[in-house]
């Protein structure tokens, strides 16, 4: 599968907004924004790196236009939502202690945690710049100041969710419903707020607009399942990360939270022994892990849940009134974010 | 010298509005900040500790009541401001290693690094949601949007500002001028938005509010020179902060930059010898230091800076029409933080 229409259609438009928010300040603050965009080597020499595949800002303009609105009224959001994404992954990667990101080195392994931490603060900042645009576009004030605090609150849940997926850290009791509230705020309420946002800056109906967010819920579950599932049996040439990265770093992650929980007797004994070890993952442990997940079936059961997620966004959206083309577009998003490999 | 009127009138109605900000979540992420703004202890128990001086807020409501305004039209500007600063404190304090803020454990040397991060870019969010509260107060939503965007920016100024102070640590050849311009956007930016926000939230009149942003601007930098004359030549009894502490940090405030650029000779040579070591400073060489600042009358320095800024906030406001009792209220203000212990 590859990236749908959906996706990329956007593109060059959200790229080119993205730029002129961060400008072109020469503060090593804005040079540090600029390489983690992808948009500049670390010296600040210009360059073309892959930069993600913009998922959030797509899905908001596509949301826009999907109610009938002009995308032009939803880039500020777009651009802001894309901008508070990228915040919360220089974070992160601090957090995680990760020295790659989309195989270049990240902000901090680069220029230290002090640095990074200012430099994930700014680009909050950008983003809360971008939704305001000087001069703003001619939807109304007030609809953008809906959005804008639509996506504060998303930015606020966001935050609680790695809050709580850090605390997951050091607990082994994490049971599925517990992982599913969590990526409901981590991954879930900017990819919610994508859709959301979308909806609102193209139309006033208050049902479509619910209708959309709900199936914006349920993608954004899907997203992250997927995401799950390849952190574990993704392919390295496609991932870009190594082969079971999320079982070697110990993540409590979707395949993680459902071997701990369905596994028993030695097999269970064995799994919550390696996840409380705090050293670096032997071969033999790694294999001991991924048996486990298969003698729990714990992709398919993944997988399945990921379906269920998936069907949810057609149901939700069959609600609505939409035009063909639109809603053609959301299911090819749905099987992308299903099956895909990257 | 004490806190006049400008600054302690405004306290209660500051203090209830930043709780109904924060609110009552009870995320471990809401009970850190709860934590930080000195109303739980780390249990989360409700406390009252010494939370500052809330100079922001406060300046922000007296300049939007000195220019005729109404103190509720600036409260949720106010509000955000302080967030702000709390957010910039909680990530300070890791950034310098800081183990203690008002006599109470720092954020991150409770709850770790990676919380500490968390909960100072939560700080941010909640202020953005401050500004905008619901419903939204009497103003227009046209001048909260502009209020909106100016702590926005001065945000980013802010920050530009702590990145500057940051690269500040590797370099020897600080300038007092490199020294204002990074304070100006370290310090200056939040107090000169602080009486910027206020006039603009106050009255339509241009040339007021140009003029008091000016006000605000040399108020912000007395404000600074002032914590750091006081970072050197403090007592401990008033500051709370051990004696001499920023020359034992090796911090490049105003008194260091200054004696490095105004020493020569043997003196100059030892000084860049202290400030280039990394390990921690012994008694001898930090009385070379004061004995050295001592020869190059940088206290005075300092000060006569200062008493230059005091004037500078008497001048500007002198070019405003405005009631005796408000300009009275600013050169109350000027004078305590010219003179102020603590």
């Amino acid at each position: 599968v590859n990236l749908p229409d959906v996706f990329t259609r956007y593109r060059g438009y959200i790229d080119s907004g993205l730029k002129s928010t961060v400008g072109e300040a020469a503060l090593p603050l804005f040079g540090m924004l600029r390489y983690h965009m992808g948009w500049a080597d670390e010296k600040g020499q210009p360059m073309t790196s892959n930069s993600g595949k913009a998922v959030r800002p797509a899905l908001c303009l596509f949301s826009c236009e999907a109610v009938g609105g002009s995308k032009d009224h939803a880039l500020p959001a777009a651009l802001g939502l894309e901008l508070v994404h990228n915040f919360s992954l220089i974070h992160d990667d601090i957090q995680d202690g990760d020295t790659e990101r989309r195989h270049r080195a990240t902000v901090w392994y680069l220029w230290g945690i002090d640095h990074g931490i200012n430099a994930g603060a700014a680009l909050n900042v950008v983003a809360n710049l971008a939704l305001f645009p000087k001069p703003l576009p001619s939807t109304d004030g007030v609809r953008l100041l809906a959005a804008s605090r639509l996506l504060t609150q998303s930015c606020a849940e966001m935050i609680e969710g790695q809050a709580i997926d850090l605390s997951f850290e050091e607990r082994l009791n994490v049971t599925v419903n517990d992982y599913l509230v969590m990526v409901g705020k981590k991954t879930g309420a900017l990819l919610t707020c994508a859709v959301h946002m979308g909806a609102l800056l193209g139309t006033d109906c208050e049902d479509t607009i619910a209708q959309l967010r709900l199936s914006g819920k349920a993608l954004g579950a899907l997203f992250q399942i997927r995401d799950d599932i390849l952190g574990v049996w993704g392919k390295e040439a496609e991932t870009g990360k190594p082969v079971a990265a999320d079982i070697k770093r110990r993540k409590k992650s979707l395949p993680a939270v459902h071997a701990l929980e369905r596994a028993s007797g030695q097999a269970h004994d064995r799994l919550r022994d390696i996840y409380r070890r705090r050293d670096s993952m032997t071969q033999a442990e790694l294999d001991d892990v991924l048996d486990i997940m298969d003698d729990c079936s714990t992709q398919r059961f993944c997988q399945d849940l990921a379906a269920e997620k998936a069907q949810a966004v057609t149901k939700e959206l069959s609600k609505v009134k939409m035009e063909p083309w639109a809603r053609q577009g959301f299911e090819e998003l749905a099987t992308f974010l299903l099956e895909r490999e990257f």
